[in-house]
């Protein structure tokens, strides 16, 4: 580590996402201009933060815990408003909320997709959290995203989740991917896996997409032929 | 006009759109620097780019006559290949091509959109140029878009255009506007008024818009809320 | 040249400095909305440029001529307030004024950067513009500047021009290129030339290159090492 | 503080210079994909940063601590390389550089603008860090700026650092300020006030600025009046 603290957290800082040497010395330099409390407050946050959040067993999404744990190993044993966690089994709001149709699947490749259609309040069904994305020619896809826990997930959800009762088959995985390259080859990959895992396990249930057309802000001009397309057969 | 040539013309491409000083400036320094015969095969070009082209009476757009023609007053006897001019009647291509669905009419805001839509080749309908889009609180919305052009399309096409005997009543008319508020709002104000001709002239056809969806190249994270609901819904 | 007159057009405005397919086809429409008359003025003062202007023997500029001549053959006889021809000779205003310090000589690589430099007042002396700026690597580099009308503007100023009596030996050039890679490459091989002519000929005057520093709103922080140091020297 | 631990992260990540929600979260998810030897590191990290530095008390920078020091109170005791504290003086490396011109004084905003100078290897005398720049029509700037501390730096150094004998009176101030707005609007307060403190103090010395011109990378094309002029004052 480099011996000049500043020089250290401004290394530190630096790999974070999008931020440059330039950008990673000007949090240290705000950081040195807050007093301490503030700061033994966010060096604390930063702390717990792993402690404050769980990954749910069933979507694999990281969730906030409401009350941070401070102790590592009593992990499994709290139990809070917006998680019950019993039998060691972890299982995010989400997933455990029964209003909700387990019996659909949707895929995004991180939290922050999950977000975005929680916010929008469009979907009623479950997620799952694939963790990534994959580069075209990936090597090793099973090491970028959780396709063994997606096959796991659709396969031994009961197991998974013994204590979940109201817990349906799939009978509809929604992959639900940004329409960029990288969403596309993932999608590709994904649909070919659940077309083997149908066979194998004798399984049934459909493969949807999202679909595609203007997103609000596009100009029709500037609109490639794929979405002109797609605009057109959704058009209502 | 600028006594000094240079800033004369500078200032005439000064008017184009999108299209500042400095760069109307470095126009003119760019053509000082061609050859006579380049020079003037333009200026040419842009004297006949009028009678070069002519609007059709059913779509209103501006299309090329293959020949350009010089002389302005023969303007509606020449007869071309890439359309048909007789009667005075003026068609364009699309319009008075048999193949395609007649009964089915596309409103665009400008030739350009008309062009796009074409190049996906996924539209064998009609179309009508509005010719604009409808600021919010436009006051004389008739003066910035064809609105009374489109009722007279809808309403009276077998009188614009007798000789185009394959030409059926409008049973579908789609509102193919931008995703922007300008679009909208512009949507919006043909919805009125078609609906208002529909009752006044008892006629009865639908009227759909272009889906709502992820657009190529947009990421699921970024996307708002009515974007992602049209997506789901639009699911395949 | 493209049978469809709006495609030809859109061809030709694409040749324009920093305008793609979809702007030069806007221009295109942008035209056929206009009136007639607007177009046939805006073809004429094309067709006419070439000829409205001038360039001038001692600093190769291009400059307007007070009144387009619309002869191309009288090229060489006008007279007109903003320059003096005669014995075929043309002059610029800027040449041909005898309160300028004609011993100082800046070189500029083309006309907008001679009138950034008019504009800001700060500059008695002529001009000479180069044409062009350097590639590293340039193969032919006569054929991309003026370095052989430069040679012969230093050593035959007034044989070029025997009417310009108030013509004085160059006494400084002032190179005044872009504090870009090309305009300090540009810069390195016109000193080299310079150098070679001053021996053959026996000739004497200093070289200058414009100062560096902080330029209008750039931020220290960003200001790299060779920008800080001319900074610092030249402190006042 | 919002409950729910991972927006309470992100939100004292918003409040970082440059940082927007949608990154501030995208932050908390990086964290969460690390180890927790990686985030206990970070934490303390950011814990001890504040110990770790040091303000210098002629320049008034924040500067590193070769070892980062645990216990707030211990503060003026401990004896580093790169700064020598005692009879409660700190003084940075700079500042205690026996080596550096200490008659020459160089005003800066902020650390940032030091390390860009430093890095240029161009200057060789003392700094002093103003901590900030003055908007237009600012109210309090003695409380936007270190003023105060300035004039005191000025006048009294050789009572803030008695150890540094060879601490020399003031004979030259260099304005090291942006060509910002706010840049110059600091320079000209700054320029009041020392003028100020020469009269009261019958103290002389030398109030200089950075020389402007065309800073790396600038095109002399849109250079603007006063950066051609200086340009042109400062060739050579």
């Amino acid at each position: 580590m480099n011996p000049n603290p500043i020089e250290a957290l401004a290394e530190q800082f630096e790999k974070f996402p999008g931020i440059g040497p330039r950008q990673a010395k000007r949090f240290v330099y705000y950081l040195l201009s807050r007093g301490f409390n503030e700061i033994d407050q966010l060096s604390l946050q930063i702390k717990n933060i792993r402690n404050s959040v769980a990954q749910c067993n069933l979507c694999m999404r990281m969730f906030s815990l409401s009350l941070p744990r401070l102790n590592r190993d009593s992990h499994n044993t709290t139990n809070t408003s917006e998680n019950s966690i019993n039998h060691s089994v972890t299982l995010c709001s989400i997933c455990e909320n029964k209003n909700r149709d387990s019996g659909i699947l949707m895929l995004v490749s991180k939290e922050s997709d999950l977000e975005a259609v929680e916010k929008s309040r469009a979907y009623k069904g479950l997620y799952f959290v694939l963790g990534g994305t994959l580069a075209v020619l990936e090597k090793e896809p099973e090491k970028k995203i959780r396709s063994l826990e997606l096959i796991n997930r659709i396969v031994n959800a009961t197991n998974i989740a013994p204590t979940n009762t109201n817990l349906n088959p799939v009978s509809e995985v929604i992959l639900s991917l940004s329409a960029t390259t990288e969403g596309e080859n993932t999608a590709e990959y994904i649909k070919r896996i659940l077309k083997e895992i149908m066979e194998k396990r004798a399984l049934k249930f459909n493969i949807t997409t999202l679909g595609r057309g203007l997103s609000t802000g596009s100009e029709l001009e500037y609109a490639d032929t794929e979405t002109i397309r797609s605009a057109l057969e959704n058009k209502k």
